[in-house]
């Protein structure tokens, strides 16, 4: 039998490895042709370089995610998921800030510089972005989750030798 | 005499406070008057959400950087601050990516949006712009350092007491 403990963290690197890799096909498969003043063009991820972006961040974090389900438990290479874990959220924290920021753009627009939003022509690509976002922010959650988790099992044995 | 480690460290929280009020003031500062199609405007940080996120996020390192240059050596605290360090690094990450992407699309433009690149109007509001990046950069690398140097401190005693 799985301690309640080990089978938590089990699950929680399930579902962020299913958010990963959710959002990167959500954001990748996102294309739809739009009018833009008369001139007919085809909206797709790789028009933003921020989804780029963000597309490659996601991909590299599900590879690890999945990777990190086959490491067996108990074994001293934890120490380096967790400072992998610190480091691949700081990747996920950097992607979807940039995509958001970029999503943001498209939504309002940015009348100051010209920049008008897009979303009101290409309805459906743009809920894919959302969507693929969402996803994003659902794996960045747990992964902060699993960070927490990590380091009090792993602190707190060491705290009470202290 | 001040320790050798702790000096280094207030040297670099030093350069953390210094980097990121930088950063706010730079983005803070950059206005340019400019002409888009003929219609005069003025280019200024507040007209982009991510530009104010940015200087939100660093006002309040900066805050807390300052703080923490006060904080006793040997305080039970430091605990907390290796955790605060944490969270406002990741603050940080996420300001300079949105800011870097919607900088990036200012430079750039974004030809399938209809986006036109708008630092060629105003030259000097981007500098200002990218100026506080690097500072933001600057702020963000120091803080990984001592980030690192906290953990490798903080654990390095517990560890040999396991």
């Amino acid at each position: 039998m799985m301690k309640p403990k080990r089978l938590l963290s089990l699950l929680l690197r399930l579902i962020a490895v299913g958010a990963t890799l959710a959002a990167v096909i959500i954001m990748a498969t996102s294309h739809e042709k739009g009018t833009f003043f008369a001139v007919s063009y085809e909206a797709k991820y790789t028009d933003t370089p921020a989804f780029k972006y963000f597309v490659i961040a996601n991909a590299i974090v599900t590879v690890y995610g999945f990777l990190v389900l086959f490491h067996p438990p108990g074994s001293p290479l934890w120490r380096l998921v967790l400072a992998l874990d610190l480091v691949f959220t700081m990747l996920l924290i950097s992607s979807i800030s940039a995509a958001l920021a970029v999503a943001q753009v498209g939504k309002n627009g940015n009348s100051r510089a010209g920049w008008l939003p897009v979303c009101g022509q290409v309805t459906k690509y743009c809920n894919q972005v959302t969507g693929a976002l969402v996803a994003g922010l659902i794996a960045l959650i747990t992964y902060i989750i699993l960070l927490l988790h990590s380091i009090y099992t792993f602190l707190n044995p060491l705290l009470e030798k202290a």
